[in-house]
């Protein structure tokens, strides 16, 4: 059996890019200092300031509550969580349920923003009602998570987001944009993005850590893994993404960390593009006069009201 | 059996991409006529320049010669073509005798030239002795081709030189610039990519082919297909690439052209980096003090000075 090369303890993980094999104790502290050299790499968090943690309630999101919240108390950073209620039912309520006993245990506050508040509808809805085949459900409901998580973000008063974003989640989403011929959106992924518009910086703490190894962590660290997963998960080109990334690595341990650092240089230069128009409905930034948010937004709401008005006529 | 969609003869061919079904003559017209659009598109070649064809003497560059033959009666260009002579013996002579067949029945000029006379030893030599392995043999052989083809651009007095490269090795080039964390060297791959200390501009008419369309171009055009392959070949990651990126064109036709289109968004923001340097040595251009071609044939010589001189004392 393997011994951890740093405490002589009994090793139960071996990072094949750097050869080093560590115990459930070494393995969890790795975690939580690689992710502190993160944060400083690529200045994502002040001292002392206030951080807002989105939570979707899944094993990545709670391991970022947890590592951050260790770390907080050496940066006096001022944390709060927030989650995101998309509305789908069986799905989210268990998440949100998990993300609340966990802040709870830790003495953060914990609020929930759901999009049946914010925009009238909840994704259950949406999706019923959704005709336009052109937008792929995780693509539709993306664009509410996020603005969704702008207004948590201002409601909390916090300067900046962390989401739990991983290196493989990183590295998927910058070949995914490639794969969709976006190039203008690599600007989202430079870790240095901001939006003079919208003040609250995006941070990734985890962006240069192994889904496996922040899947270990949660393991280790007791978290509870969500059961179901969401009904709505049509994954496609991403899960294609995913395997041949996987076996790159397989086959070249440490290429995820190559790719990763050839993104961030990709998306530098990127960096200076914006999403500068204000949207003409609602001022939120847009790329051209109106924002997704509100297009998605009427789309769902003419379809809901034609369900809603009389009945056709005719009919035989 | 499919029907030709442009004249309504037996098709060869479709591309799976546009759903258009193809006989021999129209797939061969529409090939020169591709080429002939990606050529204007970019700018690649003026009315009535002087162009160097590098022909390998394979298959991808006896086509972009025939294409090219046949494009410039109408743009009054000057064809003029060369080889590059690595000297790998049993290899390079049969594709060399195929190029100068073709260029012959064309009634074009054809020079070679070797690496033997511009740096004093064959590849087989250079390889023999070569101990460095942190290079592959292909990454040790490219610097000097790419020398060697600007030394006999130069002495053709060509303004532009031509290459085959198709959209596989395009996007393929890409991704590995990536997989080797090699950003800047994306500057390359800008069509318009110029530097000033060699005025010799690169171009690639093939660059908006698929690899299996110039195959079949080449098979229909009775072009001679090389026997051997080169003994030094060794893919490795780029066989990998080839392979992700097939599957991808298989389950999504017309991702290749996605992922030029977006290769193409990203190397444009890394055109004004440039190889500024000149070689302490040679004076050509070099990222840093002295370039690859000098650095890599001091090692060489090294090596070969070693073998040369006296047998070392000792040995029992």
């Amino acid at each position: 059996l393997e011994v951890c090369t740093r405490c002589g303890g009994r090793a139960v993980y071996t990072r094949r890019y750097s050869g080093e094999a560590l115990c459930a104790p070494c393995f969890k502290e790795s975690i939580v200092s690689k992710t502190n050299k993160t944060i400083s790499r690529y200045n994502m968090i002040a001292r002392g300031e206030r951080v807002g943690v989105a939570v979707s309630g899944g094993k990545d999101s709670l391991s970022l509550l947890l590592v951050l919240d260790e770390l907080s108390r050496s940066h006096d950073w001022h944390l709060t969580a927030f989650s995101i209620d998309e509305g789908v039912e069986g799905y989210r309520d268990e998440a949100i349920a998990n993300a609340r006993a966990i802040t709870e245990r830790l003495g953060l506050e914990h609020a929930t923003v759901s999009y049946k508040e914010l925009y009238g509808f909840s994704l259950d809805q949406a999706l019923d009602w959704k005709e336009d085949r052109s937008v792929s459900s995780c693509s539709f409901c993306g664009v509410f998570r996020r603005r969704a998580i702008d207004e948590a973000a201002s409601k909390a008063g916090v300067s900046v987001v962390a989401t739990a974003h991983n290196l493989d989640d990183y590295v998927q989403t910058f070949l995914m944009n490639l794969l969709h011929g976006d190039v203008e959106r690599l600007a989202w992924l430079d870790p240095a993005y901001s939006d003079e518009s919208f003040p609250v910086r995006r941070v990734k703490p985890f962006m240069e850590l192994y889904e496996e190894e922040t899947a270990l962590y949660a393991y280790l660290s007791g978290l509870p893994f969500q059961s179901v997963s969401c009904p709505y998960m049509h994954e496609g080109l991403r899960s294609e993404v995913r395997d041949y990334v996987n076996q790159l690595e397989a086959g070249h341990p440490g290429m995820k960390h190559v790719l990763l650092k050839s993104s961030l240089g990709v998306v530098s230069r990127f960096a200076s593009t914006k999403l500068s128009v204000p949207c003409t409905r609602c001022g939120k930034p847009s790329s051209s006069g109106v924002c997704n948010v509100c297009r998605l937004k009427e789309a769902v709401n003419q379809q809901i009201n034609y369900g809603d008005g009389p009945p056709r006529a005719g009919g035989g």
